[in-house]
């Protein structure tokens, strides 16, 4: 489509990208991988794109992989009003799924007067098992929100409020931006003790893959806007208390 | 210097620089700031280096920053090293100063046998005056060893400590890859709680900067180490367990 | 891959990409339409091939849309042998599936001591339904063999084959390079006159769509040869009479 | 002169390129040979063209060998208006010098209501004698109309045209967009039987070289037309019936 | 901030550059040196300048190190207005301190109604120690204006002005672009022969660097209109005789 | 040819340019000109030059219009070696015809142990007409040798011969580097008063522009000792004092 766009000789490509893929593929954590994420953004301005709109990183740096000007929405204000309509007012705690993720839960935590907590996994060498470990922070009697960017074979959540209900978690729920639901994700998630998983529109979620307990809550709303601004020249950051461009 | 080598023909050009600077502009976390570490990276890359060797990157996803090969190496080994010696044996807890840099804190753990922490910084708006508000895990009667990548002001590092001293941590260290020590920054640490600074070499500690709480790790071994593989086509990943290219 | 061999450090990459993808989006035949082809292209060079080894594309013209080296190898001998193998002597007629790859139908008629033929097709505005309309040449009480460069729905080929079958033609033979067999192509095939349909392994032939009428000649020797060669830095090109690099 | 425009600040700058030279270098049909035409590209691109503006390339592939946008016009709507104010009616037959030229002949037969055939050239080793073997299609009893994208030293069309009058074609015309006119190609049509040489005025033809039989058709109104639309930013594909940008 | 300005989707960014550092090294006049000036223009430009604007180069050569335009003002008009104060009528004589610099002499002595004269130095090896050694042209008992692109280290210009003195010379002046003032310069050249120097504010001058021989012309006035020219689209190169885009 | 060796899968590619054209064209001296030295290096890098080996630079900082590492020979040591045969021991000055070269000069009289003078050429607006006005130094009664690094049409030399006559000036010589000889160079030369034109072979002399004055000195042998040098990977800059890579 980019190259399409530009070979029609478009004044200006803005490359609008709800959910970057890849995006986990951001380091070398082992010798001999790819920085996929990084390669991608290669791809997409060789391409043509002059700039790029996207949501919720799996990794702020990601913003840093491009030359280009990148503008990164935050699906977090749309999921933390969804869980405010819940009328749930005391005793929450956010927990992140991973140490590094800690700042997106400290984003959610902000907006619901929470404290945050931190389930840190361990993987066992190249193994496909995940196991959640170690909990740092305090979860019982508490309503627990696991926060996260995408929601992938499910088992990291899984594993997480595993963790939680041993600690003495009551209700926990599941809140990502992006709805990957690989593999038998969806059944797992049904089966689980997580009482909701909500996710975003950044990804379509087939019918098939709609779980009872699964709300989607729509980002249209904030993708019209900003590209409504980039395409007027107004600031895209002003959406955002001290973010984007 | 790499255009000098460039334009005398060298055959490669690998950049040795143990001190990334300006790693902690890494992403746009407020509008209208640039990702200097990424701009960095492309002046490398524009100057004409083949390959970088550096260590202890702020974020392991400055290695997407480059699209040359680079070898980040880790001084967290020769670090834990160095507190092994002391022979503190148990109650131990090493601390993060900041929920997305656990995972450099977890690093320092496994190899000290030790659970983790982390006390999470609050940025007040803009003003220069950091605020260390809330600790995550669990320190009490423990020895407390703080791990970052670099010793800027020091202010991050007594903040932590204060409030690892006011939920009742016992001795308290300070370990950091990178002595910048800008400013008044060995001034304030020789004042405070903290027990000792244990710093690497990759910036040279001027006589003037060196506290009576100082110590100087030497990275130089594992730096010449990489050099020689680098040299010689031989695996610098190899150096380490499941890190590096 | 190219991405992990590049900041693993590899000497050397060589892309080896036996069926070259999009080949048929090489030019803009109608407005807003890319150049996917060339896309590629870059994409292949932006992750960090320096050389790239090829068969049979789609127009000799795609080795330029690459600036790095380019090694294009030919099924044509392997497929004329496989005919050769079957003992027709005489009336033989090579047909061509368009004006502008007659030059392949050509490589395989010298090969085969036989004149061409083409049958045009007429594509009706941008609709789906492919019609073979005029056939220039003579075919009547001939053997025909239809050369294209891939087989993809099949389409193409039923239809050159009725227009052959209406002219007077025998026996009609379909040799491609490529077996993309998309949608529904094998059981067209199955049940079409055509005789036999002859492909090469540059795709892998799943068993579901292995026809009774299908042959897999292999590309892997002169692959193999290629890389062998590449690898030793001899010549690719020698391999073959005035072709390649 | 684009680095004079570069340098000078043009706003944009489109290359308007009516004949674009080295077209026929456009593979690598032999060992060691560059790719000239992708080389041009590059080096447009590398001068600071935005845009290109060229007509009836040798190839459509070279509109692939650019990255900027590039709109190709056609020529052959202005020579079949040509050749249809001569109001020959019927048994008409437009000839191809080439098999890959084909579809050149076949969009000037769609405008002329005619069928087209094609004369195969072998060349015979690297040498310069070009012998035209084989006719593919009928010519008999027919006015011939020889297409092709450029006239150089005239042998190909002379070629042709022997083996057409062989074939028992009655009156033959040669129409070719870009008169290169090479050596003493004039001199040579002159003396041919060929009944008129049509081409456009994509290089001017010196009055030395403007045979009796030589005809100029303006190419002047359909550049400027396109000119005047890329500058106003309206469509440039629109001229044509599904062709261009 | 380029970096910034980039990466908030400036419309286009345009480096104001008055004093270009590193121009000296504008080639290899000895083996194994960097030619700074060029890395720096690359360095500029991969950062995300559009458009330079610059002041007095060190040679002109320096334009083509950029491959964005350059716009290069002139400080000799304002220079010359200054001395055209003094009300010095006659006798005057412009001295260039290297051949290759003659240039700029000629461009001050036109706007002066002077001769030039020339001071060939002459460096022994490679050591710091700089010998102004033969004078080309006749300066006894004429007023000499030295003019250079910058004052370093002062050390040139005073071998410069003793040479002059040697020779017969009366006042001597130096009129400078650059006050780059390096080490001692402000001392040595107080306490030289040397009546005035005259420098632009391309540069501040801290007032320790202020000497009581030290004038500050202001070239904000030609960079305003520079800047404002560019910014409206109108001519840079009409705010001087011939000179400029 | 660089595009037929890196589509040949060349190791490394070494321009080798014994006479680096448009060289003259180096630098913005008024509005609307392009710097062809500068694209003209751009392209050799688009083609794909690793290296590139030229001789006397019409300027020094043309090296830095390249990116790749570039060896600049020296034509000096060769006119010098011819001079001296002639055995004109004293009473000698080298001339350079612009102050801009005047290092050319200077290292040719460094050679010959001799002053130099300078000519300094006024082009009257754009006219062709080159007036060779004023006379820099002394050159009364002294053998003159004027020093170039090209010969175009002749025009400066021929003036700044009539300056050194006027001036006094005994046998005067011209020694360039490469022989242009636009236009009617060799038939003015060879009617002026100028005894002898020196140039290498940098460029082929055709036999009908060899005057009776005219010498050619081979550069072969320095381009053959470079090629080789470079080859092998030993230093080109060690084949002069304290010049070249």
């Amino acid at each position: 489509m980019i190259d399409a766009a530009k070979r029609a000789s478009a004044g200006r490509i803005t490359a609008v990208i709800p959910y970057y893929a890849y995006a986990r593929s951001d380091k070398k954590d082992q010798p001999r991988v790819p920085i996929t994420a990084r390669l991608v953004a290669n791809l997409i301005e060789t391409a043509g794109a002059d700039r790029v709109l996207t949501l919720e990183l799996h990794a702020g740096q990601i913003q840093g992989f491009f030359n280009v000007p990148l503008d990164e929405l935050s699906a977090i204000p749309n999921l933390a009003n969804h869980f405010n309509a819940r009328n749930v007012k005391s005793n929450i705690v956010v927990v992140a799924t991973d140490a590094g993720d800690a700042k997106r839960a400290r984003n959610m935590a902000n907006r619901l007067d929470a404290p945050i907590a931190i389930v840190e996994k361990v993987r066992i060498g190249n193994q496909e098992r995940v196991e959640a470990a170690t909990l740092i922070g305090d979860v019982r009697d508490r309503t627990a929100i696991i926060v996260d960017d995408e929601i992938g074979t499910g088992g990291t959540v899984i594993a997480t409020a595993d963790t939680l209900r041993n600690h003495g978690a009551r209700d926990i729920y599941c809140y990502a931006a992006h709805p990957v639901l690989a593999g038998k994700a969806t059944e797992i998630l049904e089966k689980s003790t997580i009482k909701e998983l909500v996710v975003t529109d950044s990804l379509p979620v087939p019918p098939a893959k709609m779980g009872t307990k699964t709300s989607v809550v729509s980002v249209a709303p904030i993708l019209g806007e900003a590209i409504q601004r980039i395409h007027s020249g107004t600031s895209v950051g002003a959406m955002f208390n001290g973010g984007g461009t």
